[in-house]
């Protein structure tokens, strides 16, 4: 008997508890699963939050491998009391999730929507005609899993996509650039920019006041990526001058947002409440259960976090 | 040398002036292009828009095509004073412009953007995970030439997609339904419902009280074919009642729509003033132009319109 303690989010714990009991006897596995327990030594796997009540791992001698309910690891990478494999959560749900939010937002700001939704006084103003999607050019930065499935569905629709990377990657269909001299030049040449990068040390600021002022006059930024890859008081003067036309922020450096947050008032920010992907608890309960699956097996584990790197 | 009379709007002579020359030269053709005449009678295509100034074409007494600027015929189709063929746009500017304002309204709905566009209070709310596309069900009422690409995009995303037409129509990797019986099926199965039929006697009223019964609770509508597919009065009730939970509606009955109108003050209606897809003069002017070299050589016509038919 296999034993799983579940150190998520306490509200999670209803979501979380059928789908992976389910997900267990998917794979075949007997599991004992816990929320908490007196003797940490005979716990197997844990399944991790890092919002969640566990930082220390001290205590858990026996542990075979911390599995993370969170595809982003910036919150547990740096934790010494894990010494056995960490695994980040890949969950095809949230994928499909990232995508149609990318592409929504893309759309939404390509299309000029909010001055018809915002702007229902009686006005019949139809003199502009907007671009086509293939006179618009949008720059994904991190086409990492996730932004290159966001950059092929954006590419799809008809969008010039663009992407940048640390190191270059080839892509079909789109013109991928690398490095600072890349930075430069998919800044210059993207309407509309959306940030999928990691939060590492090399992405810190990575759209800083410099950076932004290499986009085109009246460029779109989306953030769906991490909330420390803007410089936040840069980004506030860009919108301010006009440079940046609109963000659509999805994270940020604290979350919730302050309500006191300049980013909640401004009318050319849209702030939403980290949603643009959610990890689905079926789906993602299925990816724990075949790591655990795995471990039991002495297979490799899938998507293990490359410590030295960082994600 | 062949004599073509603009009669578009005004205000569209400008940008058509340029892009039809150019058109014009690119097939080859030497056009004396005029915008009024004193001898209607020299005319050999007129290049037309039923907003523009020409209603009675029996002084054109040699011409050899009427080429609508428009892809809809309504305003035109009935006018017995054409009797040459009549040929509508197809632009495929117009169906790119479509395809992404349907796919961004479908994807707006699905999203629950409005709240956050309309709701930036400082309220961080994330407790509500909204279901993946392959767990929403988009119905086309429409697939033609413009629904069918539509839908296909829109199924591109992951949406669970259906069509309906009046006759029925096989396509790959959409549930097609037709006729009264398959009508209802559709509206009982689809949780968004999109818009896309021709204005024709059998179309008027598609959607009438019974048919927006049939909708599951909280369904949307999008609606960029034509004002006259919906009954008005029953869409409001619906509305009202939370049956429909909200409708972005692109066309009228009449346009610009009135700014007393109870659709612009509805909490649950957003308006767009017929931008849905504009055709682009470039694009067009080379179907304008396509068509004056096929008249030319004795070619048959490109989208001619079925008169009996009405599009």
């Amino acid at each position: 008997m296999i034993t799983a303690m579940f150190a998520g989010r306490a509200e999670n714990w209803t979501i979380y508890e059928p789908s992976l009991h389910k997900a267990f006897a998917e794979k075949g596995l007997e599991v004992n699963l816990v929320t908490s327990t007196d003797e940490p030594n005979n716990v197997d796997y844990m399944i991790y939050a890092p919002a969640g009540p566990i930082s220390d791992f001290t205590p858990f001698t026996n542990l075979k491998a911390v599995l993370s309910l969170w595809a982003g690891v910036e919150g547990i990478e740096g934790n010494k009391t894990i010494t056995v494999p960490l695994c980040r959560m890949v969950d095809p749900g949230l994928s499909e999730g990232m995508i149609e939010w990318v592409t929504g937002h893309v759309l939404r700001h390509h299309l000029g929507m909010d001055k018809h939704i915002l702007g229902q006084n009686g006005e019949w103003n139809n003199d502009v005609v907007p671009p086509l999607a293939r006179d618009r050019r949008v720059g994904f930065m991190g086409i990492g899993e996730l932004g290159l499935s966001c950059a092929v569905a954006v590419a799809t629709l008809g969008f010039e996509v663009k992407g940048w990377s640390r190191t270059l990657k080839t892509v079909e269909g789109i013109d991928t650039f690398a490095g600072e001299d890349g930075l430069r030049k998919i800044l210059s040449q993207s309407d509309i920019i959306v940030l999928l990068l990691p939060d590492t040390a090399a992405t810190k600021n990575v759209l800083d006041r410099e950076a932004l002022n290499l986009l085109p006059d009246g460029a779109f930024i989306i953030n769906p990526g991490r909330g420390t890859l803007i410089d936040d008081d840069a980004l506030l003067d860009s919108l301010n001058s006009g440079k940046v036309a609109h963000v659509t922020l999805d994270v940020f450096r604290v979350e919730p947002l302050p309500q006191d947050h300049p980013f909640w008032a401004h009318p050319n920010v849209t702030v939403t409440p980290h949603i643009a992907s959610a990890t689905r608890a079926e789906s993602a309960s299925l990816t724990i259960a075949e790591n655990m699956r795995r471990g039991e097996a002495g297979e490799p584990y899938l998507f293990t976090v490359d410590r030295a790197a960082g994600y």
